[in-house]
C-alpha cells in the first residue's frame, strides 16, 4: 500500500481443461489481455477446481495444465505484465479456503444457484462430495487471497462474486480489528476520529469486497450451432491449422431456412453469423448481410470468408503456440516464476488474516 | 522407507484451550510422554481445529498455543525424541484437507456420531458452517498427511479414526497406481507377481489406513464430581501450586452418604477415590479403603494424602513450566523447528499425492 498511486487489481482463473477452443478465448483469455494493460493481473490454471466435478477422473491433469498455460501464452498474456500461475502450487488458496470455511454457513452454498443445477446436469458423477459443495468457497478464496479490486467476470458469474463479497463482509465482521494501527496510536479523540474517518479505516477490512468487472462474452456457437463446448464436440481450436478450420466451416449448420442457393438466408439466425460478427471486420460483415439476405452469396463463399477471419485472429496464436510447445521448459519457467510471485503476494493477505484470527 | 527397521510413526494432535488441566493430561499428554520413546511422534495443537467451534470468538489463540505448547513441554514432551508443532505452522495440513474434500461423500460427514451431538451441547454456538460440518474430514487430513501407523486416541475418538480410514480407502482406490514401479519394471509374470506380492505392492498405496492405538483415558472427575472439564470450572490445573491443590481438594464433593466423621464410605463412588487411583500409589490406596469403609480416617485426612499424590505428580511439570514461561524464546523456538520438521515430512506426502493426481 506504499505506492501512492498503485494500479488496480484484478484476479481471475480458468480451469485445466487441455487445449482451448475459440469459445474459452472468446469467454476470458480475449478479455484478460487486454485487462494486462491497465491492471495488476493474477491469472490462474484452477487445477484444484478441476477435481470439484472430475475427482474421479482427473486425466492428465498435469498436461491439460501445461496446454492451457501454452494457449494463456500464445494468445497474448504476458508474464512480464502480469503473475500466471497453478492454483495448485500456492498452498494458500486452500489454507484461506479452511479458514473460511470455518465462517461460511452451510445455507448460502447450498443456495449457490449452480449447485443444484450443475448436480442434475452432472448426474453421471457423483456430486454428492463435501468438495463439491465447497467449491464456490474455493472459488472465493481464490479471489480473496489477492485482495483484488476487480473480478472479471461474465453475467453468470455475477452469483458466485456475490458470495465471495459476503464471505468477505462476515470475515471483516467477526475479525477486523476496528481499530487500524494508527487509530490505536492516536493520542487524543480529536486525533482518533482523523485517523478514523481517514484511508487507513478503510484499509482496516482485510479482505476487501471485490467488485465485478463484467466483460463481454459474446455469443459463440460451435459448428452445430449449439454453444460452444469440448463436451459437444463442436469446437474449433486455438490450436487448429487453416485447413483445419476451412474444413471444420464447411460443415457447420446455417441458417435451416435456406435450403437452396437460391434462397435467401438470415445472418442474424445462422451460426456462421454469428461468427462473422465476432471475427469479421464491420465491412465483411455487410458484405455477408446484403449478399446472404439476397442470395447472391452462398453458404459455401460465406463459410469461406467466415473461415478467413478466424484464421487472421488465431493463426498468430497457432504458430506462437507451435514456438512454445516445443519449448516446454520456457513455459514451465513462467508458471514456476509465476507461482513464486503468486504466493509471496498470497503471503501478505495470509500474514494478515492469520495474525488477525491468532494463528501467527 | 530407505531405514530398513524403521520405528513405527504415530501422530495426535491437542487444541489450544490455553493451560492444561489434570483431565487434559491423563487423558492423552501423559500417554504422549510414553510412546515419544518408543515411536516417531508427530504431536501438534490443533489452532485451526479451534476455530470449528469458536471461530465467533477464538479469544487469544495465540497466547492459548503457547500456554499448551508450555505444557506439552512440562510435562516431558522432549522436542529431541519427537516433532511439536502448531497446525497452522504447516499449510499441508489444509492443502490434503481440499484435496480430500474432492473424494469425500456428504453422507460419510453428516453421519459422523459427534455431529449432531455437538450442534446440540454448543446450541448457543451457531455451528451450521461449512468448517464444522468438515471438522472431521480437517482430523482425517491432518493424520493422513503423516503417513502415520497408528493413532493414539481414546475409546469416544475411534469413530473419527475409523472415518479417516474410510477417506484413505477411497483415496487409494482412486488414485493409486496400481503397478508400483518395481511391479511395472519387473520382465516376466514371475517377476511381476513376485514384485506384487512383496512389501513394495503395499508401499504404493499412497495414504495407508492407520491402526487405532487405544490408549488408557482414566475417569478423571472435577472437584464437583462430574467430568473434568474447562467449561465446568470443575479442574485442577498442571499449573496450580501445592497450596491451591490443597485448597481445591478441601472443596471436592466425596462419598454422598457418608454424611458424619462415624458413617463408613465408599471410595468406588467417591470422587476422591477415583483421584487416588489415578494418583496414588498401591499402598496407599489400600490404606484409603480400608480406613474409608470403617470410618477410622475422615475426608479431610483422606484428601490431603490426595493432594500429595497430585502435588508429587504435577510439582515437576509446574517448576518446569515456570522455567519455560520466563522463557518465551526458547519454546518459540522449539515450535519453530518442529514446524520445520513437520512440514518437511508433510511435504514428502504432498508430493506423492499431488503426483498421483496430475498436481505435480
Ligand atoms: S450465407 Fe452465410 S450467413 Fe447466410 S445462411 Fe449462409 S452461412 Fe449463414
Ligand atoms: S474418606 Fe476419602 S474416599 Fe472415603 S468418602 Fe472421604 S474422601 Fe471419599
Amino acid at each position: 500500500m506504499s505506492d501512492p498511486n498503485p494500479r488496480k487489481r484484478v484476479l481471475s482463473g480458468m480451469r485445466p481443461t487441455g487445449r482451448l477452443h475459440l469459445g474459452n478465448y472468446m469467454g476470458a483469455l480475449y478479455n484478460w489481455v487486454r485487462l494486462q494493460d491497465e491492471y495488476e493481473c493474477y491469472f490462474f490454471i484452477a487445477d484444484i477446481h478441476a477435481l470439484t466435478t472430475d475427482y474421479a477422473d482427473p486425466g492428465d491433469l498435469s498436461d491439460k495444465s501445461f496446454q492451457v498455460a501454452v494457449d494463456f501464452l500464445s494468445a497474448g498474456l504476458d508474464p512480464e505484465k502480469c503473475v500466471i500461475f497453478r492454483q495448485s502450487a500456492v498452498p494458500a488458496h486452500s489454507e484461506l479456503h479452511t479458514l473460511l470455511s470455518m465462517i461460511t454457513p452451510l445455507g448460502w452454498l447450498e443456495r449457490v444457484p449452480t449447485y443444484k443445477d450443475q448436480q442434475e446436469q452432472l448426474r453421471e458423477k457423483d456430486l454428492n462430495t463435501y468438495g463439491f459443495l465447497g467449491y464456490p468457497l474455493l472459488q472465493s478464496a481464490d479471489i480473496l487471497l489477492y485482495q483484488p479490486d476487480f473480478v472479471p467476470v461474465g453475467q453468470d458469474q455475477v452469483a458466485h462474486v456475490e458470495l465471495t463479497r459476503e464471505v468477505a463482509r462476515r470475515f471483516n465482521q467477526l475479525y477486523s480489528s476496528a481499530e487500524t494501527p494508527e487509530v490505536a496510536a492516536a493520542k487524543s479523540d480529536k486525533e482518533k476520529i482523523k485517523a478514523e474517518v481517514g484511508d487507513n479505516a478503510i484499509e482496516a477490512e482485510i479482505l476487501p469486497e471485490p467488485k465485478v468487472l463484467l466483460t463481454p462474452s459474446p455469443k459463440l456457437p460451435g459448428l452445430d450451432g449449439r454453444k460452444m463446448s469440448k463436451s459437444y464436440g463442436n469446437t474449433i481450436m486455438l490450436s487448429d491449422a487453416p485447413d483445419d478450420i476451412r474444413k471444420k466451416l464447411k460443415t457447420m449448420v446455417t441458417d435451416s431456412a435456406r435450403v437452396r442457393r437460391t434462397d435467401p438466408g438470415n445472418p442474424d439466425v445462422c451460426p456462421v453469423g454469428d461468427l462473422h460478427k465476432v471475427f469479421s471486420n464491420k465491412e465483411k460483415i455487410e458484405k455477408v448481410y446484403a449478399g446472404c439476405t439476397t442470395a447472391s452469396i452462398g453458404c459455401i463463399e460465406c463459410k469461406g470468408w467466415c473461415a478467413d477471419s478466424i484464421i487472421e485472429e488465431i493463426e498468430p496464436i497457432r504458430i506462437r503456440r507451435a514456438e512454445l510447445e516445443a519449448n516446454p521448459e520456457r513455459v514451465y519457467q513462467i508458471l514456476a516464476d509465476g507461482a513464486e510471485r503468486a504466493r509471496a503476494r498470497a503471503a501478505e493477505t495470509m500474514q494478515q488474516v492469520r495474525s488477525v484470527i491468532g494463528l501467527g
